[in-house]
């Protein structure tokens, strides 16, 4: 099964880039929660189209429906399910493309694997705007988890070869933490956001695009969290967040860069802290061997360039087995991260909600 | 639960680092393969302790004991239980960390969990000797594979801030991709294994460790294999990859750098050779969207240093909430990553199987 | 995970008796597989109130709207996603009903579970309702399984202490199997659907209800159908089927009356014809330690009375804990059985098509 | 995947009729309990071969070696794995079987499943030996249950046509829960007993064989345990009890007979009972719409007669497709529900502890 993920509660995502609708069901949710549908509403907006320059200019309302899952304003125990109409799709945009599959997108290997009965409109089912569902997952998620003193936070650390500081890794503070969320542009630092806006214009009008690294954090878990092995919450944020079309890297703590440290400096000393163990350092990231520390949870998300670019490609004409040159129409973004950047958060969001209701922790 | 993966093959890995023994039981493995038991022994050697200075000086013979799931050499259609018995466990010297947690070790996150019932010994069920029972499922699965015409190597990319070039990224010949497993040090240029040694011996006798990075490609795979959003590739060799302990960061293709990339950089044309469509690079390292391409599939893992080191760390009792200083003596590899370098193929080798064994792939 | 089935193919529901809508997302099926909308409106009728007399007198057109999964008439890969609106919904008649539970439904467990806040009209999520969209997923499977020469039929075999004969064990013809289902009621003799549906008018007017028993049949399954132990055809049968709310008891073959039988009587022969392996009777129902033989599949499905009855019933008011009458209005069927019919065929043709998907099996 | 279930905690279970060792492994025990060796050996007595007349001639110790999952008697949460040795194996008396299938096992199935290449000697993975460790997995779940107040029981309520009375449905004592598994031969009533035995010894020196009936209860259950739909008791213990060889109905409370009952009969009045909620009689049997309502737990599970029968029978050599008479010499029961009725208990504590792990449940 391609579309779903979550042991304990199971997020399956529906839709794709140009059929009647999308959507997601939210199965297992704790009973009783309520859900604030205008706070749900906020969050998804920091997704949507628009709010940036460089956005693509397709405009989506992205008005979730709730179909189940909620009476009287609250969760009952019977799966949510929430749906998004698809409005502004303009598939004729896609026609040339039916056949000649895009540089840097799935619709190779897609065709491959259906045959060529797969939904060639847009990415079909593998584009970015099955991302909207995600969000409005997350944030039903984020309304729970921040009842039990979860906060959870992303920013744009880097863009092409710009970027930012990281999030303070040991006291890490709630307003830290949403400050990203409350800007347009989700940057920690105000002039990070228009170094990293100017180099996207500039690509834009280069015909070109760009990628970028999401850092990722959440406060306020309990150590204990997750399990050995493969049901780490690595494992299990890991494979959420490749879920993210354009995602090529998920790393925690001080990640790749712990590769090229020694122990002596990777290592996190114990503490004693107002009462509690605690770490000196965060290299660790909030989670060692797959369970929670108790210390801020850090990741960063590797996120490509926008495959779709102005500027002319060379690709196949497989009826022909012909080489071709491709120009690509339509609307995109000239850097998605901007946008992921809420995705983050809802994947990051759902997932450790997920490992919240496991039996064995008590939490919940 | 923590200790299995995969979906139409299930890897179940149980035992702890001083528990009677340790194994691996594989549920639906396609039946009538013949397995060489030979083959399978001369790859778990390759992570077996003592090859290589630097190592570890416990010495386990690592031999399998198949209980069930061969008859007469060849699968049987029922599941494969190989059972490796612990035979120079030193419990005693882990009797001084009973209480006081390692740092960089998941005992203390696994102590709050099981509420100090968890084994202690060695890092129990979280010890990196759980890798050899994998090792044993990835060699099975290796054969089959191979049979297949899908053939997978590693090599040791990094040790600190020492490297060594990747694997060619388009035509990977298959004597490429085996040549590090066939040296006692897993690298591509011999050169390199003299530098990456020097460096490891220099930080043993500091009392320190080092981190290092193992990049893995496979080749041969068809183009189709996978699945859009969580059930890609991606999504599934990195959620079982993060169950190698010590393992930080998982990226496919040009992982982070592709976030510093302009989409015209990082896009793989598509072209025709020999009656085929491939890519002229192959910065997406073989998968798109979650699904291969055809094209050489690459990935790299960040595995942090050797959190066992002699140097003196500090810590806390948890019992007194005192901080106090830790010595660990024991037995530890100074580099882990030389180890795991066979690891990283066998969980590899474990997943594609896996999904090759999905039911609309027409594969197996 | 409460509301889905499946391993190859994961069917998910959602939706309450009297939410907004109810639905099911499909996950997993083969791409490229034409949906006839006109069948699949037909097959649902069969399932829909008010064709039978002692039918609820709720009309629902249940027309399904899809939203995503097929395109130009053919599943392209991606979650196919079915949602019926719920538009003859009356809430009103659950009011008194909103605290005290009703005998024989799951109120009051859920009430338990969900700490009050489940959704108390009309059994919510636990509503026969939803065997709608269930009818819906059934029906798209039985066109894929036709193609393969899978055929699928059932019959309500017995309502109350009537009864008639079952299918034609060995040799059963297609038919035979279709009889049942092209009438108005679902019977194999038409005498046998006039004294059931006199029994049934018969409680009706006494304000009771009546049960049933179900037959279900699949011709056309390849031999070596299903898995050993737990992953066997009975197993995933009987794991969905106990999901048709009411449902008390599955059997295969002979069933229970294999339990009263000699080992000579209850074992069936082996016999060469037409160069086939058969059995020369079929009391094992097709199917021996999980996995299909080439015979007819036989199952049966036990369905209690309808719980609703307009007869006074006592009961307890949770609040007060005071013992109370209850009596309940609404629109309920006499005997809910023959709707079920279609339902078990549905869920039959689920399972099978999930089990026909996997990897090891070679018929997809 | 044939050979595990649960969703909370994972049971795989490993092994063939005669390969070297038979065995389970337990994911996601909770941490810290203790497990009486002693209790579990004394359990697992009650299915041993030889304890009751017409039992197999086969000797196994059933000695369980614990390889993993327990540190000074108690859980550690790593994954509990026990292993048994083959030790009395005849694997000749099966050579004349190894191509030609007998009637009522699996052997013709799996052969066409397995392409040959299934383990042949009796009866391989689809042996009644595999319920051994399951057992051992029961006994384990029993003493973590019966901490919690929770008591499972079985008797073996009929065999062939003679029956004996069932649980006291309503106020069911610890006692009567336990009686039958203090009896040699497992029923309430120690007459019955006699009756059941005489009726076994008849069919064997026939050189036939019996079928049964199991009934088995739990009492102690909260109520609100389970799930709406497929996640319900009856789904996930339906699902596991069919994984029994020989299993060919389940039903619960009522059961079939619910189907022949109008409403008014088969509803269960509810009561204020000492303060809590009761209903007055027990037709649900303690589960409705999937979840637990805090009565007696209530089900029963239809065994068909043992297939190897000394009578002469009739089958196919699928080499030359030609009919032939086939003699089954080996060591078989008479009648496998005797030894049946710990393993239906056993199953039903591991279901249910799995349900009591849902994080939705606060009772672990």
């Amino acid at each position: 099964m391609s579309s779903s993920f979550g042991e304990n509660i199971r997020f399956s995502v529906f839709g794709q880039s140009h059929s009647e609708g999308i959507g997601v069901t939210i199965d297992g949710l704790p009973a009783g929660e309520s859900v604030d549908m205008r706070r749900v509403a906020a969050f998804m907006h920091r997704r949507a189209p628009g709010n940036r320059r460089g956005d693509t200019a397709r405009k989506e309302s992205d008005a979730v429906r709730v179909l189940s899952g909620i009476l009287d304003g609250k969760t009952c125990g019977a799966p949510l399910c929430g749906v998004i109409e698809n409005t502004d799709a303009r598939s004729g945009d896609y026609a040339p493309m039916r056949r000649v599959p895009r540089p840097g997108h799935a619709d190779y290997p897609l065709q491959v694997q259906c045959c060529g009965a797969q939904d060639w409109r847009g990415g079909g089912h593998s584009s970015g705007r099955l991302t909207a569902p995600l969000c409005f997952a997350g944030a039903v998620c984020l309304q729970i988890l921040e009842r039990r003193g979860v906060h959870i936070g992303a920013h744009l650390q880097s863009v092409g070869d710009r970027s930012e500081r990281g999030f303070t890794p040991v006291l890490l503070a709630e307003e830290e933490l949403h400050a990203p969320g409350l800007r347009a542009f989700p940057v920690l630092e105000e002039a990070a956001g228009e170094r990293f806006q100017a180099a996207i214009l500039e690509v834009k009008e280069a015909g070109d695009s760009l990628g970028g690294v999401i850092e990722c954090a959440a406060v306020g878990l309990p150590p204990g969290l997750g399990s050995p092995m493969f049901g780490g919450l690595e494992n299990r944020l890991a494979a959420a967040l490749f879920g993210i079309p354009g995602c090529r890297g998920v790393e925690f703590g001080a990640g790749f860069a712990a590769a090229g440290m020694r122990g002596s400096e990777n290592n996190d000393a114990y503490c004693c802290t107002a009462g509690e163990i605690r770490t000196e350092t965060n290299r660790h990231g909030g989670v060692l061997g797959g369970i929670s520390t108790g210390m801020p949870l850090l990741l960063r998300v590797a996120m490509k360039p926008t495959p779709s670019i102005a500027m002319p490609q060379r690709s196949v004409d497989p009826v022909n087995m012909e080489e071709t040159e491709l120009r690509i129409p339509g609307r995109h973004d000239a850097c998605i991260a901007p946008r992921a950047v809420p995705v983050v958060e809802a994947i990051t969001a759902c997932v450790l909600l997920d490992c919240m209701m496991e039996g064995k922790n008590g939490w919940l």
